[in-house]
């Protein structure tokens, strides 16, 4: 398998940067819950390319087209399926790309694994642009369970040699007045100044042919507690798989994350306090998960994001068909940084992943059925 | 699902803290591997409690009982089982452990989701006691592995509140005096001075009733480039999913991990060189993976394991019977730190994502076959 | 993968006939469901070897072991796991087993996949020995199904050379007086006249160094319409990969099965009427599956069990070591019919199929919470 | 899960009858396998309907897009893809459809399962349409197999009232003139008077406003030994779980199938002879699979078709709104016997089935690497 996930809701992904087309399928997903197409093309514009100078200049329209599983605005429980259509593809010198891998890309593994009969055209299904199928089916999961109560926020949390950003997704509960400030500054970030900064960095970086890397954090709110499982299938694991699927992500913690290993017990553990006759731990160092299930507090995440591989600078390579060192300088149009257009992919990624634990722990609150209509007169 | 795992190779594992025994399978291991069951049993002592100061007292044999798979000293290509008995248990007053979860612990969200029916006793299927089934079939695989000259190492790359220490896994080539020295220091380190001093932390944490984290470091050596698969089933995915299986894990990293949010493009890409007719690139920041796909460099990557929840101050919770806030104080026997005893099974874990993703893609060296023998005179 | 299967419900099987013990895991089955061992018990006595002429001699006391899983006699939410000892084996010219492959066994096949690395002794893993912790599992699913007023009942519907039995499940409800009468009968037969002559046919086949083959029929009463899915994971899906894992079965069919090439769809279609105000199908030529889901009608299936290949004759093989033709007389103990013991095998097979689909629907009724008790005077 | 199937081998079958168009993504298939797609339209071709006073007189093209996958003629590495435009649909008053089920249909299951939001139209996912998405994957993996020399050819073995027809697919090697044949007579039969008498049925039962059932054989010539697995992932089990994912199979059997209850196993033991230095059995009762592993023999199964359920005649049924009885007459275009065009759905089933566990075995044999090219002068 490979592009391929999920337990009860099973998740495929297919499609290169240059094939005809790229798609998902969805399977699983229970019938009834209403989808609003213009509300998924809003969620879809917000990785969408070509929007700022932040990102690649390849201007993609990304508007889904609907294949299958949605019949009078709700889902009707066959497999959802959904396509993007190619448009601005250029052609280029796929020979030199196939014989000198660009360093930090996969052309080197793929042409091994693949035995050079992979698709180099636009890195084939290793480009980002496969990002935009994973959102279209993202996108689906987060109208399922916004049905429930469930929001799901992420924004830009560290990006390039920036100090770190103290601004941090609330983690006890929803805030959507954050949520939606994240939306409305020069890039997805709670902060209007860092997101300024941000975004100067990113002009910086482009100016000198180089591009940065970032940290997304992300939250889950309103996820009940006792969902997901014990060993291989918590929600840490499922997120984690998912969001090891998006091309650049280097490593995903939760919680307190890599800072626990600076951490005594006495102050990670979260105490538990009853609140207005709930249970409520008073700090969220778990991130929402222990043993792998959900404590009803908000699932909180990161994901470390590597600088674009693709710069304009001269770099080394090797020549395999000569078995020669070699120089490289890759052309064509390239994001300085792909943190921005990330954050909705996490989200996404988080979406499915929490979406597939409540269906397989038949938690997920069903939609009503339909009303049985007489058509006569 | 939750304590079933992997693709073409397929791991379970059962048992609690306190039923009679604990266990494993593993299903699509090829016939042939010859197992060393002194070795395996070796591979576990380093995991096994009442070894130091620094781990729990309880004392567990930890002899596992080979159920099946094992035919003449050689894998038979039935499923591998095997069994520890669990001998040192002691009850306790399990009713209190039901109504006042310990912070930290999985006990609140398996309440709820368990519906208050699980198994309390020592932590259920949710103790660290678990990782010796894990360790069990790891064992197998890091045999398995060592047969086609792949080498696992981890070690203690960071713990409790010392400043960060300098001694990495040699990401380049395997190191074997390296690996062998990891053994022979007070901790599972790289470097002398830094074990002693992460010894010497443990200790003072457990007379202050506390508990300490870190970050184990692990290394797969000798894969060949041209493994894994692109999006949910690469490297780092399949890694992932088993090492947050590991109770107390909340960060997984690769190569520079979370480090990449600070590097930029041209800093983080590892160029290629020829190196003796070879295509290698000259730096390790990817962690052997491009793409989801062994590039033949090092696998690398690291693991944050938060402090010991169990600790013996004072602890503020709650009573779910009575509704009301409670203080708890956990009793019985834990680590003051787990970090030691969680270094082999990162290796357990690796090796079982490694040898997963070589069969699904057929480049496992598969062993010959026996020799056909005659019994007559 | 290979004995391991599920969706949600996630079993293992392993061990060899000869190895120190068999046993499984189940992985994904709800908390607080009461088991009853002593009925589990009375369960796999039905399967058990040894109890009567038709079967091998090879007498085993089959006693499982629970090794996890259940608490306080409720599942708690943990993988179930059990063990049954192997006792009574004994020792054989195995050497010559390797060589000449026995007519009718795995052994050629297995000769080849494993490059002779497999356990031959008493058929390794591919023994029908391994249908006794299918069975144990079986045995939880079955009392987990009873607690929602679902009941499995099977028995032999045909065997030997006898005409077609004319009596069949009833396929409208459940009748408890017929599941109790098969019970009662010298095999498990519904017709009391038809279990002797049976009987006989094994005796007289059995005396003749000959072996008898047999179908059984598999009936569930009581699952609720519109469990299942369409296309790959529907009931009939489900079922087929269970029962086609029962050793020596070589066709499942559902309903009028293969008798619907001679229906006309006028005849074949189950039309609907009211009953008491429920919507119920007339007849059950679907076996309670429609588009792969159920329909509310009891689910009816068979399965051809075919002669055991072990019989006393001389039989025609070759020599692999030679490389020549050779003869070959298969010594030990071997049922003359496996066709009655196999009864209780298709029951757990269909219990297990049923409750996995029921729970990715989440429509299995979950036990009420676990009462909090004080422990306090 | 529902429309997603398969080990190493992953597919996803989309689309509903009335749907803008119907599609499927096969996951894991090797880079490197020439694909012609003017075969694979010839084979489509097969199923399609409109062909013939038989079938449907809904007239599809069926031409299938290929999305991703396919470059320069070859696979890719990454998931194939491809689509068919759903165009010559017709409305219909489909609020009678949601509230008289069809008897023999999925819509009664299907309205409970999805609580009455499910795509009524044409049948929705349920319809037979859907087989072709299975036949396009089907037919990739037909041509897989053909590069290394596996060949799988079907044909009707029953229809109708007709006396069973005693032509039988080679049960013992690969018959090259059988296989052509079966595709130049009316229907595709290796018999042509049998054929013809077929097709008359059709005509018969159609006339009279009926359907008709039949069985379908399949075999699969030149899979090596040794391919396969024990209990669930074996042969049969990989075959059945695909084949009951066909719409109306009722029944799937191996080699003497339903038939090996009335042999004893001297008569159902297929012995052993060298021949030309290779194993051989002298007949073939199993059908190519002993414990779920291949033998080498030809893997040879039957699967039983029922009739269409949409039948011209008034039929009984209920009305879900009313709560009352109701009677039914089906309109539309629909065929009187989809047997014929069940034959290549069942080569597709098969050859899916086998390509997955050559794959799982390591055993399928790789394409050679393509040639790097120099683009310069």
């Amino acid at each position: 398998m490979a592009s391929t996930v999920g337990s009860v809701l099973r998740l495929s992904i297919f499609g290169q940067s240059h094939s005809p087309a790229i798609g998902c399928s969805l399977d699983g997903l229970p019938a009834g819950i209403p989808i609003d197409i213009a509300q998924l093309e809003r969620f879809l514009e917000r990785r969408a390319p070509g929007r700022s100078k932040t990102a690649t200049m390849r201007r993609e329209a990304d508007t889904p087209r609907i294949i299958a599983g949605i019949t009078d605005g709700h889902t009707n429980g066959a497999p959802f399926a959904a396509m993007i259509e190619n448009g601005d593809t250029r052609s280029q010198d796929y020979d030199e790309l196939r014989r000198i891998p660009r360093p930090g890309h996969a052309d080197y593994p793929a042409w091994i694994k693949y035995r050079n009969w992979h698709d180099v055209a636009g890195g084939g299904h290793f480009s980002g642009r496969l990002t935009a199928p994973l959102c279209i089916v993202g996108g689906i999961a987060l109208q399922a369970l916004e049905g429930m109560g469930i929001h799901i926020a992420a924004h830009i949390a560290e990006l390039g040699p920036q100090p770190y950003v103290d601004s941090r997704l609330n983690d006890h509960s929803w805030d959507e007045a954050q949520t939606r400030a994240i939306l409305e500054h020069q890039l997805p970030c709670i902060d209007e100044g860092a997101a300024a900064a941000m975004y100067a960095a990113i002009i910086e970086a482009k100016n000198e042919l180089d591009s940065l890397g970032g940290i997304v954090e992300c939250a889950a709110y309103g996820v009940p507690a006792g969902v997901g499982d014990p060993m291989f299938d918590g929600i840490e694991n499922r997120i984690a798989r998912l969001a090891f699927g998006i091309p650049a992500v280097k490593g995903v913690e939760f919680g307190a994350g890599f800072g626990v290993a600076r951490l005594r017990g006495s102050e990670n553990n979260d105490p538990y306090r009853m609140q207005e006759g709930e249970v409520c731990p008073t700090s969220n160092n778990a991130g929402g998960i222990l043993g792998g299930i959900t404590t009803g507090m908000p699932i909180i995440w990161r994901m470390a994001v590597k600088p674009t591989p693709s710069i304009g600078q001269k770099q080394q390579s090797v020549d395999l068909a000569r078995g020669c060192n070699a120089e490289l300088v890759v052309r064509g149009r390239h994001d300085p940084c792909i943190v921005p257009r990330a954050v909705p992919v996490a989200e996404a990624a988080c979406a499915l992943a929490v979406l597939d634990a409540l269906l397989e722990d038949g938690r997920f609150e069903m939609p009503a059925a339909r009303e049985l209509r007489f058509s006569e007169a």
